[in-house]
């Protein structure tokens, strides 16, 4: 298991956990633009794995080194290797690391401080929030060197209304952070020197809510959202009933009730 | 039946219906900040059965007295029945209701005059159209007590982006009415004393319409919106091929050709 | 087969296209408002299947004479004929014809000159890409005569926030152009001296990108986005790797690592 107290600062990956659950990923190969090479895509998903056995995890933060978020897909590599059979396990392995960030029992917030194009604009599409600096930008633009951004077009059209998701795709033309904000890429965009404050806000925001809850509420939303509406409230009746029956939600409502706070608040 | 001329100023849902066929709902428990509870829910739920039978009805007002539009499901309630088939029970009854609103042959506008928090925002959301004050917020804030939006979460991502609607389930964060109208929450944001003109304007609109086109173009609406898109034009085709054989479409595309206003309209 | 380099003036369609392969097609009945007439439909069915015959086509820009940009369908023609019969087959003429433009291989993009209304609304909904001057005005107005825009509806709210979508089709009310920018309606808002250097900048970039790419990303685009997340997931990935296998992706992204122009770019 990955020793979370100290990573070794030339791993590929950075993975720190803090005492209150908080794991930060942090994309580490500044000088490629933190590609999704083989090994990089490799390392998240063990991250992934190993947060989602972490029965203490509460949040995790998607972070990177240098100037860039990240430029997507390692293109040396592919080019490496012009085998229909390799491609084929390249994308699926991607789109297994992306399904894990969904699939995840705790939320993930990309902190985006650079560029994010092609599949790192998908990490941060696929993401469940998402805070950017206001010089960040954003393009899904491997059109331009001859290959459509098929697997980010999957969560991006999932973020942003239609028309503008193909003008990107079919141009591969960039959008500022605030456009990105505006079209629902993003959630927050800030000055650099806010970034941290920003993402803290979300994560202590989160950390204050009990981790079932959001467990709960986090697959429910995905899955419910690709349901037409009487099964999606069917589902949601169903999963609200079972989350009422914790004690934690008996205790906050208690508290509610009492006007306190839950005694499993900080 | 209920009599609709002139209700019980001391019911928890007052109901009132003028010549027009304008049905006005108002929440009547400002002291409860209008919370659905049981009996709540009864009433709202027997009052959109009532409409759906008055075959003169033409559009309905959701309103509510006091500070608060609605903050969500009665939490005394809940606590006081702390069993497993009780909140079966109470979150299908409640969806059953705001499917109610769907299903009403009549579009029902929101009459958002103050905080619209939880089963409450839900309520909005579940609308087909909403006016609000500038004044008014919004948030599915139940995890603040441990209890993950899970219904309200239904409507909300069907109005808004997948990143906005999970920011305010995660967190419990509220939203300004301006944020809402730009997200897709609500339709128009007014000053208070402007609130009843902006209202009315809909209401005037939509009783300048023929009923049974309006009728039929809602149902066909949420049901398209489910359907693959080849699916949806066949649905859509059927439904305005049977709209253009009613008498008033025909008298409404003649009084187009002959430049004047259709016999059926006011 | 039509001759693309001189169209007749007095076409109720004109056909041009250049020898890059940019199909422009202008609706050319300014005197009715450019109506989808039978005559019309058909016009652009017609239009729309020699495109797709076209293995040189690389895009299409949808123009219109006039004031207008479209008025709908022609009502005079619905109301001389008042049979279901006739009613179900222009009603699938139209959707069929509206699914062209959807399943064409290349993409289409409106050139929005003037008002678009109920179906001529929906003509820039359905198409790919749109441009607009800032003085046109966008609505789906059927309600006004009693033929709710049933067939509009499908792309609109493919297009535009639920309640927004809602709003115009039961209240008949128009929206200006930057108000359908903002909802995401229409890509880019400009002075009409500006609308044929913005078309044009979206038909150029385009034009950059290899048509083979752009094929399969516009097809898979629509498909992944009816399907669940890991269908969707699956199937682009898919499409993803047999893009990367075309020689002009591996031109491109040899390109790319040499920090050169591919070979295929102008």
């Amino acid at each position: 298991m990955t020793d979370f107290t100290a990573p070794d600062p030339t791993d590929l990956l950075l993975h720190q956990r803090d005492a209150r659950g908080v794991h930060r990923l942090t994309l580490n190969s500044p000088a490629s633009f933190n590609t999704l090479s083989e090994a990089m895509l490799d390392a998240l998903q063990k991250a992934f794995n190993a947060i989602a056995q972490d029965a203490q995890a509460r949040v995790v933060v998607l972070a990177a080194a240098g100037k860039a978020f990240c430029a997507g897909h390692n293109l040396k590599e592919m080019r490496a290797q012009p085998e229909l059979a390799y491609y084929q396990k390249l994308f699926a392995q991607c789109s297994r690391m992306m399904l894990s960030i969904q699939n995840l029992p705790v939320p993930v917030i990309a902190r985006v401080q650079g560029l994010a194009t092609a599949a790192g604009c998908q990490l941060v599409a696929q993401c469940d929030l998402a805070v950017s600096v206001d010089s960040a930008s954003f393009g899904v633009n491997g059109i331009d060197v001859g290959l459509f951004c098929a697997t980010p077009s999957v969560p991006l059209v999932r973020n942003m209304h239609a028309k503008q998701a193909m003008e990107m795709l079919l141009t591969g033309g960039f959008i500022s952070a605030e456009e990105a904000r505006s079209r629902g890429l993003v959630n927050r965009v800030c000055a650099a020197t806010e970034l941290d404050a920003q993402v803290d806000a979300l994560v202590n925001a989160i950390l204050g809510k009990p981790r079932e809850a959001v467990r709960l509420g986090k697959a429910l939303f995905y899955k419910q959202r690709e349901m037409g509406v009487e099964a999606a409230y069917q589902l949601a009746g169903q999963t609200m009933a079972c989350n009422m029956m914790d004690d934690v939600a008996q205790e906050g409502v208690q508290a509610f009730i009492d006007k306190r706070k839950p005694s499993w608040r900080a």
